[in-house]
C-alpha cells in the first residue's frame, strides 16, 4: 500500500452530510458471514465491492470494533451473501434484529454450512473465499478476500436506498445484453 | 495493511465464474472524475463503496493500467458521481462508447468545474476529495479518499444488474426510514 502524506489542510465534510449524500447511494444488501477458531459469525452490510476479476477478489468494510471484524480477522475466511429480493427478513436479522430474543442468528436460516467454512445462504449469490489482507481505514477494515467459491442466487438481489430496501427493475428501452460498467 | 501470508492451497475459482456471479450484485452507476496536473480525466465504475464516516471516507477501484487510473495516482483527488436514474448516455459517454467520435468526454456534459478540482457532474450525487492512500490488488488498484465535498443528487440513482441498467424501486410495505444496514 502506498501511504499518501497528508500534505492539504483540506477541511473534511460533516459525518451528518456524508451519511445524507450515502442514503443516496443504491447498494445490494449482503450478509457476510464467517466460521473457523472464532466460531461462526454473521452480519448485514452494504459496503461491498468487487476488486478485481484477475485474480477474482472482492472486499467488505467492518467495522474495527464489531464482532464480525474481530471474527473475520481471526478466522481469516469469509462468505459474501447477496441477499435474494424477497429476503429483507435474512438482512433483519443479520443486522441484530432479533437478537434480544435469539442467542444465535442462524437459528432457522437455511444453510450450505461445511465444518469450518463460512455458511452459505441458500438462494443467495455468494463469493467465498479467503482474507488475503486487511487495511485499516478510520474506524473501518477493509477485507480483501480471494475468492475459492461462487453461486448464482436464484432472484434479483435486495438493494438498499434511502434506508430502505428496494427492487431493481430493468431499462426497458436498454438491450439487456450491454455490459458496459464492469471494469474488472 | 497487514499482509496475510498465503498458507493456504485453496484453489480460486475461474474468472468466468466469478463474472457470471458479479453479474447477479445490483450496483449503483458512478463516474469517478479527477483533475490537476495529469489533465481532467473521467470514466464510469460500478466498483465503488463507502468506507466509513469517521472520518468520511469513499473508495473505488480501478484498473491498474488504465488512464483513469494513472489519472488519479498523480492528481491525488477525485470525485465519485454516482449518477441519476436518466442518465445512462453519462455512464456510456465515459465507459468509452464515444470516444471514437469525440476528443474530450466531457464535450456537452454540465458539470461544476472549478480549476483542478475533479468536475461535478450536475444531477449527482457526489463524494469529492483526497486521496489517501492506495492498494494494489491484482489488477486492480483500490484508492481510498477522504471526502471533502458532498452533493446530494436530485432523483435515484441509475443502477445495473445482469449487464443492464435498472431502475430501483421500493419495497411497498417497508417503512421508508428503517435504517438497517448501513454500518458506518
Amino acid at each position: 500500500m502506498s501511504q499518501i502524506p497528508n500534505t492539504s489542510n483540506d477541511a473534511l465534510v460533516s459525518r451528518e452530510s456524508y451519511l445524507r449524500a450515502l442514503r443516496r447511494v443504491a447498494s445490494s444488501v449482503a450478509v457476510v458471514t464467517t466460521n473457523g477458531p472464532a466460531g461462526r459469525h454473521g452480519a448485514t452490510v452494504s459496503a461491498f465491492s468487487s476488486v478485481s476479476a484477475d485474480p477474482p477478489t472482492v472486499l467488505v468494510c467492518l467495522r474495527s470494533d464489531s464482532r464480525i471484524a474481530r471474527a473475520v480477522a481471526q478466522n481469516k475466511k469469509l462468505c459474501v451473501n447477496v441477499l435474494s429480493e424477497e429476503r429483507s427478513d435474512i438482512a433483519n436479522r443479520f443486522a441484530g434484529r432479533d437478537d434480544g430474543s435469539l442467542h444465535d442468528r442462524f437459528t432457522g436460516i437455511d444453510v450450505c454450512d461445511v465444518q469450518d467454512e463460512p455458511p452459505e445462504i441458500d438462494g443467495s449469490t455468494t463469493f467465498s473465499g479467503r482474507v488475503v489482507s486487511a487495511v485499516t481505514s478510520g474506524s473501518h477494515i477493509i477485507f480483501i478476500c480471494e475468492v475459492g467459491m461462487v453461486h448464482e442466487g436464484d432472484n434479483s438481489p435486495l438493494t438498499y436506498l434511502n434506508g430502505a430496501y428496494h427492487f431493481v427493475t430493468p431499462h426497458a428501452t436498454l438491450p439487456h445484453d450491454s455490459q458496459i460498467c464492469r471494469s474488472v
